[in-house]
């Protein structure tokens, strides 16, 4: 029986693509992303079936890496950074779990599903900026296309009190400005105007850009579709080294110093 | 002026070792680590200075490296995972952020530093049963060591009360088991006593084992320091294939089928 590799590019540079990825991409004849993916890929993508799909053709993409594999050929289905993360992945699980789609399609039953993790934008932001995510963190989406504002906004609170690092993945749209403008607000309740917060946009590609910022400071419009956003909690701190300015969140060893 | 990378070496497999991780192996002199973390890496090692120390050796480990790179010695400090995550990286900002140690070691100022991700114990898990961090999550250490019980006990509630999936690191250890247990407890009040929960242990290691049980049934008996706990929200679903189980957490797409 054939594979379907739920396949993780990371941030985008091809560095970050581990063997594992590397050998699922030459295992598979057919490569079903939004082509930016592919694109990232260069020369690893060449001899394969590409499927480009557009971006808001989810379900779509999903469903023809499904009949592709069920076909009997290897077939990676691909997103960046993690997969597993506000990503693909789940759309496949979403359709083997939904009765009418697994009665039209009784032969997705046999397919072998192998999930490759990588490096998500959270990580791949904490890296350029230092350690913020050291200590207990969370990560909220703030589409809610799919997720009504009321749960969004009960977690954006749950997590001002909880004292977690908090990394919001797709902070604004075209269409959607105003909620991280409300998260931003809630989170002053909770956290000092000081707190740390970072903007990184095209990590690891051309152009990555990183602005380091505060709660009080941060302006919704230097934020767009492509970035993450991160807040630090009340125990991250920034300081300087000749090289550059760092984030990082304790784990308390320095109260053994 | 020498560099001293922040190395991540993922889950354990090195097929997870990214070619950016494997060049900053091949461009450092000395490696420090935690000896098991080396061992993983195998043949990477070879002709580099090993300095290998203990658990519990942290601070030392991170000074060392520091030290080292100081010297003008390229320099790798490594932990499996993602540095970044419950590990070595935010310690070498924390002691540069000490007065005292900084007032002794003013050459640590000039060091270039270099954070290089990899995929964490929370992806490595998720990728072997499914998509369960599809949607928002959260990671807590349940560790006292060095964070009060209080501040743990209020992001358990967080959590709860936010509704994120939940990765606990640390869950238990030899002489701390009760708090994983304290956990579950105030997550039954959050969520169903059927919410599937994942016990993941030598994740791509050899005799990796995984678990798939419920949060009424989890039994604190088959975690030990080795393993992660992942606790889904009420969303989240469990499926079968002719492959194997399934958990899967979903972003809502499956509204639109």
């Amino acid at each position: 029986m054939s594979t379907l590799y739920l396949l993780s590019t990371g941030p985008g540079d091809r560095a970050y693509l581990p063997p594992i990825a590397q050998q699922a991409l030459a295992r598979s004849q057919h490569l079903v992303a939004y082509s930016l993916y592919l694109d990232l890929l260069g020369y690893l993508t060449e001899n394969k079936q590409r499927h480009e799909l557009p971006l808001g053709k989810e379900i779509e993409r999903a469903r023809l890496a499904l009949n592709l594999a069920a076909k009997g050929e290897n077939t990676a289905l691909i997103s960046s950074g993690d997969i597993g993360i506000y990503a693909m992945a789940t759309l496949v699980f979403e359709l083997l779990d939904n009765q009418k789609e697994r009665a039209q399609n009784p032969q997705w039953n046999d397919i072998t599903i192998d999930v490759i993790p990588g490096v998500s934008a959270i990580q791949a932001l904490a890296s350029r900026v230092g350690a913020p995510i050291a200590h207990d963190f969370c990560t909220i989406s703030l589409s809610d296309l799919l997720t009504p504002w009321e749960v969004i906004e009960k977690r954006v609170h749950a997590a001002g009190e909880g004292g977690f690092v908090i990394a919001f993945y797709n902070p604004v749209s075209h269409k959607r400005q105003w909620q991280l403008e409300k998260a931003k607000q809630i989170l002053l309740d909770y956290r000092p105007k000081t707190t740390p917060v970072m903007i990184g946009r095209n990590l690891t590609r051309k152009n990555e850009t990183i602005i380091y910022t505060t709660l009080e400071n941060l302006d919704i419009k230097q934020v767009d579709m492509l970035a993450l956003v991160m807040v630090g909690n009340c125990e991250s701190k920034q300081i300087k080294t000749a090289q550059k300015q760092w984030v990082y969140t304790p784990r308390g060893y320095g109260k053994k110093l």
